[in-house]
């Protein structure tokens, strides 16, 4: 057993706290991992707080993980010790149903293993980055290019994929419209990919507060849903719109600011079901999706991508004392973009 | 002016009666039909009865349309005097916008021409085919194949197209596992034309009531959505389902049916907004969808494909006398399962 110091919440209402967790001895494909940093995403609160359903803790939440191998599995090929590594939502999966075999792990039909609140295939909880050390089999080990810092790299395993993988499955590119709805750790994400992929983009925000920000972010247009002329002034616009927002929304408004064909595509769930009057759809052909973070292949294509056009999220670095202070802030929207946790605090 | 005979109602609760209507002298680029068949569609009994918005009555329902060329305007190129053609659910549209150039005028973004309860571009009130005649530009008129008969033509202009265009668009063919909800006058096209194409089709209908009649049209499979078993044995299995019911479903459980990357397409409008979980969407990148009749090149398609393989709707002729009766018996679901008029009897 390996040891590690991490930072656990014992219930739903409890402040973190130092803890020490073990992980699992190296099997023959396992890859251990110092962790460098961790970003803090609004899963973790939620999961932490127990509003996703019932969890067990002590809870060590945490899954944009960047660090470095110190060690591995005698059968492991695709990393050596003092690789640059990332790892993301989740640890494992069947990797034999339908959607394994196709890459798309995330939708593993029996389930994929997520880095934290899980139980992994040999019957103990996962936990999360909050830690200083993680082990994970290698087929879910991502590769961190040599020009993304691991601090900014931790990030981009979750709010990076999330919106990668469905601005890449909804094809934006040059010629397409595509808006983003929420201007926070997602949605700034999906500015800058959306933008590098050649796509016309458009921030579509409660206020202009955070105007400033999205243009360098690389859009070319900020509207504010506050503003009720948004709607009038942007009907029938977008080829795709990708909603960060996990708030109830007024979906037929966002729907009508499609054009023909065009989708609306949630990677937030709101708790509370939604409702649309179908016509909103018929009238244009129009479709409402979701997506979830996206396949290890495709998540190693986002970070080679990131890499290739210098892209990375707005990160603010906090020590391991500050997650508390850290998660108010986020609940409070008071973050630009994203809090990574600095693991040599710990 | 030409003078038609029609059958009208005067007032949402009125009953169908005698009516003489004018159509309008040939344009340049107009067709005079002689209508043969008129099928009637559900929408004609929402539209006639003020269901679906304010109507200027008396109103001529009907955009199932089949009948012969007995006049051309001097500039016609399409169509001669003695022309199997059809008229189906509009007869114009602004020909200029960017989904009128693609072909899908019935997306046209100033709105397309219904064949009736609409107003055309003279600014006259349009009326559909419960007429002896109608007066249509030619390139809103389509040719039925040699091989379709007329009365049977007539439901492939709402009911084949609006089922043709998604399985089309959605690519249903071999490999594919198509649902369809409901099998009525919609419903049984969807299962014909699916089935032609190549594709695996289930029927999903409220009982197993018609199901001899589903498997006979072609379905594979044939299932009781009132038996809850359903949705167990069938999650996750189809990669497009198409809702041809109009009532409110639990849409969450049939999402749940669908496999990744799935399409939920409803061809029918509930007037009642629509409630489902997110989360049943972002589970396997799964859309909602809707989608309205089909462009004129499609129409055409439709027709084409029919002719090919041999599909007609099911249908039950009967007098002009009889459409109060119709009414009746589709809103009681009592119809096998196209009510036709021959109009030769108004």
């Amino acid at each position: 057993m390996i040891t590690a110091k991490a930072r656990a919440v014992d219930g739903p209402d409890k402040p973190f706290k130092e803890a020490e967790i073990t992980r699992r001895d190296l099997d023959s494909k396992d890859v251990l991992i110092e962790i460098k940093f961790a970003g803090i995403c609004h899963s973790d609160i939620h999961t932490a707080h127990g509003e996703w359903g019932e969890v067990n803790y002590p809870l060590v939440p945490g899954h944009e993980i960047a660090g470095i191998v110190t060690d591995v599995g005698p059968e492991v090929t695709k990393y050596k010790v003092g690789d640059r590594v990332g790892v993301g939502c989740m640890v494992d999966s069947c990797g034999e149903c339908e959607n394994c075999q196709k890459g798309e792990e995330q939708y593993c039909l029996k389930g994929n293993i997520p880095t934290y609140a899980g139980v992994d295939k040999y019957g103990e909880p996962t936990q999360g980055g909050y830690s200083t050390h993680i082990v994970v089999v290698e087929d879910f080990v991502l590769s961190i290019p040599d020009n993304i810092e691991l601090d900014a790299a931790a990030p981009l395993l979750c709010a990076g994929i999330t919106t990668f993988s469905p601005l890449h499955h909804w094809k934006a590119g040059p010629g397409k419209k595509v808006a983003v709805v929420g201007l926070g750790g997602l949605g700034h994400m999906a500015v800058k990919i959306a933008h590098a992929m050649g796509a016309e983009v458009t921030v579509l925000s409660q206020s202009l507060k955070k105007k400033e920000d999205g243009l360098r972010f690389g859009a070319d247009d900020y509207h504010a849903t506050s503003d009720p002329e948004t709607f009038e002034k942007l009907a029938g616009k977008f080829d795709l719109i990708i909603n960060t927002v996990s708030a109830k929304l007024n979906l037929d408004a966002y729907l009508s600011l499609l054009t023909l064909d065009g989708s609306l595509v949630n990677v937030g769930a709101p708790a509370e079901p939604l409702s649309l009057n179908v016509f909103s759809l018929i009238a244009h052909r129009r479709s409402f999706a979701g997506s979830l973070i996206g396949g290890i292949r495709e998540t190693q294509e986002m970070l080679n991508f990131c890499a290739e056009h210098n892209i990375a999220p707005e990160i603010e670095v906090i020590s391991a004392d500050q997650i508390n202070e850290a998660y108010e802030r986020v609940l409070a929207s008071d973050v630009k973009y994203r809090f990574v946790i600095d693991i040599s605090t710990m």
